[in-house]
């Protein structure tokens, strides 16, 4: 597999919260968009998503055997989770952390992201579009 | 169902940890009274516990299909879950915060709670009575 | 007199002020439905407002001898005002602080209670049902 | 009444009180001044003065009834009340904070100002002349 | 008068509260403790105490006319309150802020005294005997 | 010339931005206004305004030899810039802090203000009124 | 024009400083680059960059004449500028934050953007492929 | 069983994981280690890993039956876990937490530790040795 | 001996250092007025001055076999020595700290009392009269 | 010599000193149980004990001439020490802080180490088995 | 050229602005002074001032092709540029921090130094010395 | 004397400590350099070296008879000592503090100054020649 994309807490709710902040799309939209934007950059995603701080832990040392890149949109635990920043500080692919909103425009227990220090880049705002550009960015990575 | 009553982390040691705080009872004797509560003022409950984030997540999610009404003592979690003010804030009907000890007079790290801008209305230090109280709280609610 | 039901600055104006958050009844209606309450539970109750903080502390202190328990709605006092903290703490009987609004849900200075520390316990955000859940509260704890 | 204007704790010393701060000018005469200016501008005003923080919340109450508009130099309990940000929310004309001095240079204790958020305006640090521009702003949003 | 004594809002409870911090004496005794020991040391004295704080902020201005120094315990309101610091400051002849605890050693909210800036000298721990000490403390001041 | 105005960053699209806080009036709009009510008080004006921070130093710095006072809009320079801060403590003349809005009752990031510990006053929350209320300010300290 | 590319202070310099952080590309390699990325979407972009904070507010505020989207690379900037946040409040059209090095793993005083609150999204950490991947965001916005 | 040795999140990848901080060692080498130096000492253990913080604080609920004492090393929970703490606190035998890196020499975010609070002693920084001087010093406790 | 007076750095210096603030006695002629005093109330004192926090810990150590009670003008040490703190809770007889200054009215620094939560009680403003309450209260206390 | 041991201030008061904390033993039985325990593993010690934190460092200073490791419990200067700091990080061999009681768990001043920066590792919490650990720690660290 | 000295906001009014802080030389005569000095050791300078931050920026990044050393007096930008730190950290020869007054003996604002971390050595307080002793400083690391 | 050069903690170790920070010169030779230098300026020098912070407030209170002006590297006590503060402020002459190192440039508790308040300059980061510079600022004052 090229990229793991691991999915955080309440995620499977996708659709039906805040359809102002996150909007329509259910997070299987997203999933199925993910991979045909891959498959057009010829590459392959896996797709995880939990409510569980410890199994989005155990996927990302998982990755380490199964994938080139990780893309991991942490939702509420991006924000508190040493476990994850260590599991990820582990991995040594390329490793994008995004978000569908801008977490810097909304309350102020999400401006802090406690995994950024160990990621490549972030990218945050664009809704489901968030997805589609970590694919791109870890595609030119990988590529070169 | 109309009322989901959700209990956190060591809930069910009750009755056996440090009683001069949260006395005697055991969280079977606690949702024995619930019931008969709500059976009186001819409601119905649900009721959960667990130690861990992810499932109290869950539960709170499948809420939304099965209650009108839910009743959380986060324990633990209440001061520092994201996940669970994420969840909760997908929950429409009325939610109380529940506590058996006065939180906010205990250790400092106590004295916030995570999840208080998203429910309802709090109640705390009255023990098990607490429990009641958020009941007949949420049945106000419910009548009117 | 039972219950000592005491409202601290600016709750004269209950009605007429920001009804959005506070409702429409006044405080007398709230006082009616306390004294209804009370008789069905076999209770009497005393009833107090006052905007300034020593009228306030001062009827806390006649309070050792007239009342069995308190139940104090201090306002804007109840996050600044180590008077009240003081007199609270001689005050031997259960203690309820109460509030209309979710305290916690609103600005942050109001985030903090002064008088916390000193109470038996805490109900907040349930608009004038608040002072009918404090009268059950410490009805259950009078007679046990 | 056009304008009541609500004088705070040791406004009443005025003259006597650290002169090299607040000038040589009693309280009467700043009255007297405002009243000549409100005169001129044809406008009619009230005066208030007190030591007691909760007079003042009355006062403000009392002028929901009396004036279109409040001017406040509320002392000492600038930098503290919520009593007063909470009566003055409750005013829907327009406000005017003012202070003598420009507690912006002085000590630290003084930066702040509790009532700020609640106001429509601040005008400070021009001695007995920020009545008088207090009047002068009032007097052109109550012909606008 | 020499010395005005000023006491604020709860030590008219004195003996009846917390006697393992503040001993069982009441105001009225430690009162006639004072007289006799300002007679002995040829002073008069004045003497008031009240729930108010702006009740306290009169006397202090009124001592400007009436006594050459002042005493003061201003219990709760050492903490927060702004306008006593700002009549005590008009205050020119000798002032010693005296406290019957330790308040140093107490909770913290206790550890900083709004006041201190403005005042000669501080005396707290020693029970009654900390008025007794202010007493002589002044007689030296104003004796030198 | 007897006041230099001067507007920071931003101003220079007063009308377009944000009508709903800054107005409809265009910066040439309150210009034209300024005049008028300067010769009304037999005073001249001069008038700069800049998106650079060095271009308000250097305004400032050459005020001293052309200009009796300053009144100064700083915009967003207003709440970090030392440098003007220095730049005005070289100003000898009554200086006047002016602002359209109450930047007091906006984001935390506009509570602060670098300048106000080296100006006279300040204004603030009253529209284009608050450049007349600066110019009547100065006016009378002129005069005095 | 479609889009404006917004450059900070210091990024003239890009391929001569610090390498290991900011890579061998020049600023004139990187507009290149976009140039072709633009076209190839078929889109226009224009190109800025400036050492001085004012040119900067003074291009976005043109670009709400020239543009319908800004990509901004403020640098510096970044962590401080007001000015660049009420600017960048008055474009209408989406506007993306980007950083070529990842922002919140270098010294602390970069981990704060004072920009963020009022732009659709942030891309950092992906060397020039920040910007390609900024005008893709920018595409997919302006295309739906 | 005399000792539970309970493992936190990621040290299931020890040896794996920045070896140049945690050794080459893994923790199954630890563990067979830990039996032996337990039975050189007539001491029984158990030993339990898990990635899952609910799982750990049942672990340690289960010790309470199961255990004479616990040693835990709870990794990334160690400084952000209410419920280890609680679960901890209900355990009253004697409780050792341990580290094998020196966790005050690293990231400011491993300085605090949560559960410090509630355990009988700490030891940090030698490594796999860590986890035999644990055992050594309840084993003196035990024995005493 | 009944009283040991234990006197920190710099003391020595007394009546050459900022007499403005300290007087113009020296330590010889405080010492000397001390024994005075103490031989009026009949009393006995020791007296020890040192630039040493060392020698300052071993004194007050050395003083649990020589005397019944403390008076320590720690000076310096006063705001930062947790051996002072360490060493004055062994003590067991009552202990006062006292100041010639009112520290609380002087640098920031020098508001924080590292021993204040050991000791009996403080006396702080009176210039060398501290010196002689601190006396009074210790003769009282011993007594009683 | 292989081990020096280095004591901070009010240690030669153990067993005197509060012993609800620190146990009955003296300092000079804790020698003994050292100088024994290090004879068992083969290896030689150093012991010191100083009031003065000038003749710690100077005593660590010494240590590179004449000991192969350092084990130093500094007592109150552990919290506040730089220059303890700096000498120990002049040392090169293993450094061993150490600790009768479990610091985290008592004052919050005592939470903060200053030294830990620059030792090997900690143990804390276990009385005078501490000092036993420690030479374990040490002799383990001196063998590999 | 040898050194470039760079001179930031305001020093073009020294001799003019606050005496009794700068003294009375201009800026033209501390030039004079400087060129002087440098003529003496052998070396040449260049001189340059200005009021904006993105002046002095790109003189910072100019002095890469024209001068070995750099000397700075970034005055009120000191404190809060990031743009003057990325332009000096690309500046691989010595460079020289320098102030006029003692910047940590004043105002709060002025006691951090943004541009503190990336310069060689800092020297502060000693008039238009500190120039002199710049050179001096530059010289001898040139010439080592 | 005219210059008393004083070396605070850990110096006596130059050339063996971190050369990498401090250089290879022993104090012994920077001792040297300083006499060398002192006399070419016609100057004479006291040099003293001493780990205990009571010896270097002793050699501060003796400078005063002695000598014409203070060269103080504190050391590690320069961010925390009170009493050097105490010291300093009361020798009248000129006062160099100077550093080795630049510090503030290392870790965050050096970048704190206690003693700065109270001397006339301060010399960072040049290695050695930071005392001969400091010989020279003095040299000139001296003169002047």
């Amino acid at each position: 597999m090229d990229i793991m994309i691991i999915n955080g807490p309440n995620l499977n709710m996708l659709g039906q919260r805040q359809p102002e902040i996150y909007g329509h799309e259910t997070l299987g939209d997203i999933e199925a968009k993910c991979r045909a934007e891959a498959e057009a950059l010829g590459l392959t995603i896996g797709w995880f998503q939990s409510n569980h701080e410890g199994e989005l832990v155990t996927a990302i040392q998982e990755a380490r055997e199964t994938a080139r890149a990780i893309a991991i949109n942490a939702a509420a635990y991006t924000h508190t989770s040493i476990a994850l920043y260590d599991a990820l500080s582990m991995f040594e692919g390329p490793k994008v952390e995004l978000h569908l909103s801008h977490v810097h425009a909304r309350e102020s227990f999400r401006h802090h992201s406690m995994i950024s220090g160990v990621v490549t880049g972030v990218i945050a705002g664009f809704g489901s579009s968030s997805y589609k550009l970590a694919i791109h960015a870890l595609s030119d990575i990988l590529k070169s």
